[in-house]
C-alpha cells in the first residue's frame, strides 16, 4: 500500500482538526493525494452508525456500544481507507481504534485488550503509519471547547475525571507503541505543533 | 439463573414460529412465566439495528455486518434476557448465535470459529439450555415460504445453494454440541415436533 495512513488522537478540545487541516496542505503541497476522514461516521452507514451511538436516548450496553463502533470502524476500513491507500493516497482520519481503547477503557467497565481485540478483527490488522497524540490536561481542554472557565460542579468533575482517565490511557498506548505515536504537548503553539508534525512526516516519506 | 433459555434455529420456512408458539402455550400451561422475542431486533435499539442490516441500499463490509448483529445480540442479551432469565422467566428466541454462526460460515467469507468467538463476547458467553433445530433441504423451505413450486432459475439456484449450505453448518454446529441441541427432522407434523420438544423439557424441568 503506497499511501500514507495516518490518524489524529486526543481528547475533545485539544486542537486536532487543526493540526489535520494543515498536515492536508502540506502533504497536497508535496504533490501527495490526500483524503481527509474520520470516526464514528466516515461513511454513509457509519452516519447512521453514529446516530445510534450518540442521539438515541436510553443506555446502551457497553459490549453493544464497542461492536457498534467497531463495526463502524470496520466499514470505513473497508470500503474507504483501504481502497484509498492501495490507490496511493494517504488517509489522514480524526480518530480510529486507539480511540476506542482509550475511552471504553476510561468507562472501565471493558478491558483495553479486548477493546483492541476487536478493533484489530475489525479491520484487518491495519494500524496507522503515524499516531499524532495531542496531549493536554482534561480541564485546559474543556476550558478550550467552551470558554466561560467556571469552577467545575459535581457532574462537571465526573466527566473531567473521565477525560482524564481517557488521557492516562493514551499515554499508556503511546508509551506501548512509541514507533507508531508522535506524542505532543498541545500547550504548544499550532505553528510549533505543525513543525514537529511535518518533520515527522518528511522521514516517514524519506523512509 | 431459574429461567429456562430456549433458542429456535433453522433456514426460514422450517416452521420456527408455529413451534415457538406452542412451546410458550406449553410452559405456560406448566404455570410458568415466558418471554417470546428474536434476532436480530428483540430491542428497541435491536430494531434500529436490523433496519440498519436488512433494509438499507448498498453492500455491508463482511466483518461490519458480523460486529452489528453481535451489537445487536450484546444488546439483547444484557437489556432482556440475562434479566428476564434472573427473575426466573423462560426465554424463548427466535434465532440466537447459531444463526450468525450458520449464516455467516455459509457466506465464506468469515469462519465459523471467529463469528462464534465474537458472539460468545457479546453475550459474555450465555448459551442456551436447549437449542431446537429445525432441518429442512433448502429447496423443501423455499416451497414453504412461497407455493409456487416452479423451477429454480440461476439466482434462485444461488440461493438455494447458499441456505444449503447455512443448513449444513447448522448441523454441523448441532454435532458439535449434541447436549445443547436438539435436531429435528422438519418434514415431520407440527404435533409430532411438538411432542418431541415437550419431551425434552420436560427432562430438562425435572434436572
Amino acid at each position: 500500500m503506497a499511501g500514507i495512513f495516518i490518524s489524529f488522537e486526543g481528547i475533545d478540545g485539544v486542537g486536532k482538526s487543526t493540526q489535520a487541516d494543515r498536515l492536508e496542505e502540506y502533504l497536497k503541497e508535496r504533490g501527495r493525494k490526500v483524503i481527509r476522514t474520520l470516526e464514528p461516521g466516515g461513511t454513509e452507514l457509519g452516519q447512521e452508525i453514529r446516530h445510534l451511538l450518540l442521539h438515541r436516548k436510553g443506555d446502551v450496553d457497553a459490549r453493544a456500544e464497542a461492536l457498534l463502533y467497531a463495526a463502524d470502524r470496520a466499514h470505513h476500513v473497508a470500503t474507504k481507507i483501504r481502497p484509498a491507500l492501495e490507490a496511493d493516497t494517504d488517509v489522514i482520519t480524526d480518530r480510529y481504534l486507539d480511540s476506542s481503547v482509550a475511552y471504553q477503557g476510561a468507562g472501565r467497565v471493558l478491558g483495553a485488550e479486548e477493546v483492541r481485540d476487536l478493533s484489530i478483527w475489525a479491520t484487518r490488522g491495519l494500524l496507522p503509519a503515524l499516531t499524532v497524540l495531542l496531549d493536554l490536561d482534561a480541564e485546559s481542554a474543556r476550558d478550550r471547547r467552551n470558554s466561560t472557565g467556571d469552577a467545575p460542579d459535581r457532574l462537571e468533575r465526573e466527566k473531567l475525571d473521565f477525560f482524564e482517565a481517557a488521557r492516562n490511557a493514551y499515554l499508556s498506548l503511546a508509551a506501548a507503541e512509541p514507533e507508531r505515536f508522535l506524542v505532543l504537548d498541545a500547550k504548544q503553539t499550532p505553528d510549533e505543533l505543525q513543525s514537529q508534525i511535518r518533520a515527522r512526516i518528511d522521514s516517514l516519506l524519506e523512509a
